[in-house]
């Protein structure tokens, strides 16, 4: 299957789009959704910011519920959702159906455990799939940034952190900083990467950070978010904030916690971020 | 059960919130949402604006799809999500459990018919019990107006029309204008109403606006709507906007459909509106 549109809904004089394709890397058809603003075009290219979405999520989410395409549009900046994992029923999944591994968990990594390293190359489609489709068939430019929520933030910062050439900036909402010693990130690296823990290093952002980051990161977390100590562990990104290398922005903003509500409050900051840095 | 809270979540400085009470209009529980702007208190008491939903949704579309409450914040305005239906495991539900009447689609009349008389009475529920326990329960005034989306805009238009002085202006998206003339308003009434046409007129706005109407009214219609010529039929309630006694704005949006996609481009349109009229 090449490249399928299966819907599409102007917005903001923009247009939001859904996408189905064969994706080489993970074994499956994945499906994507742009939203393209409504000064792209041929003879107009313009930059794109690529959301990573968190546990249980797909690719609708944030485009449904970020409240963001207005700003987008004004900025110029195009926006592609991914989904979160490989789909299709020769897909293996948790084997209690548990949200917090197999479908809908990807964790942005590629897998090298049997049997989920065959679907499982969540890192490559992001990185290097996704875009060469985006780019080859859409009114875009080469200039990209990352941003991402959740177990998405976890993988915003990695693929940043990771290629430092490839895109402009990173930004997260309530990320999972700390995968490797979270328990969300524990079963998941467990699985995808086997139970020798020092495969998981190069998969975790507080120790990524550490060999330092040329490009702007800015972390939005909200106080009273119930994953904040057990599974996010802004701290243990925290402590690079003072590195010579690394431009990191961490706001804890109080009263808020993991939800849409929280991100549709703050996105615009990322998306203006982002903007300046895509410029 | 009395007034209670299941969900609450910070947004724009404001408050999202959620709630479930017996409500006796319609023998039933009833959960809906509120909005709460960050300027709302008892000393300081604000406008309500009740959003009608349509088919198939219930109190949560609005509040996470829309993408109002940025605006709702500025403008110090409160929204009530109200639920389109009567809920639970005794109301009698369409019997080939079809989207379009029974459950999700209460069409907002009183129905005189049984089995729907004893819990579809969702026009007294909107304009009688839900006004009453938000006025006495949360920090807002008496000054209230009315908006829906598709069953929800027939909604706003035939409760604003029908109340004039309760409500301070009427606003909607692509509203089922001419319901007794549309396949979705015709399987409706004939259930709830019977099957005597007489009986309808009383809750069709193309029939009740010949009657004037002394509040603004704002209609948004995307003209690639999928059922714009099938169940919406604005132009039956455009044969009144040459009425000495009609305020009627209807505007026509090029390339926009039926969905929150395009609520959401003008959203903020209608709230500039609403709160005018809210002053």
């Amino acid at each position: 299957m090449s490249l399928q549109n299966i819907s599409q809904n102007k917005v903001f004089d923009g247009w939001h789009k859904q996408y189905q394709h064969d994706a080489k890397t993970v074994n499956c058809a994945m499906t994507f959704a742009i939203f393209l603003p409504p000064n792209a075009s041929e003879k107009n290219k313009v930059p794109v910011l690529y959301w990573l979405s968190g546990l249980t999520c797909d690719h609708q989410n944030f485009m449904q519920k970020a409240g963001a395409l207005k700003k987008a549009a004004e900025l110029g900046i195009a926006i592609v959702t991914a989904d979160t994992s490989p789909r299709g029923d020769d897909v293996p999944d948790d084997e209690n159906n548990d949200y917090d591994f197999g479908l809908g968990a990807g964790f942005y990594v590629n897998a090298t455990q049997a049997p989920w390293n065959k679907h499982y190359q969540m890192y490559d489609y992001i990185t290097k799939e996704l875009p060469v489709l985006i780019e080859k068939n859409f009114p875009v430019n080469n200039k990209k940034s990352i941003i991402g929520h959740s177990m998405g933030g976890h993988g915003a910062l990695i693929v940043g952190l990771k290629n430092q050439g490839l895109y402009k900036s990173i930004s997260a909402f309530c990320p999972i900083c700390n995968p490797i010693n979270s328990p969300w990130g524990e079963k998941a690296f467990a699985h995808y990467l086997g139970t020798d823990r020092s495969q998981w290093i190069d998969h975790d952002a507080s120790e990524l950070i550490h060999e330092g980051c040329s490009l702007p990161i800015l972390i939005d977390q909200g106080k009273d978010d119930p994953f904040l100590d057990t599974q996010l562990k802004p701290g243990s990104l925290a402590t690079a904030i003072d590195q010579q290398n690394v431009d990191l922005t961490l706001r804890m903003q109080a009263g808020y916690d993991h939800s849409y509500f929280f991100i549709s409050s703050f996105i615009n900051d990322h998306l203006d971020f982002h903007a300046k840095h895509l410029a």
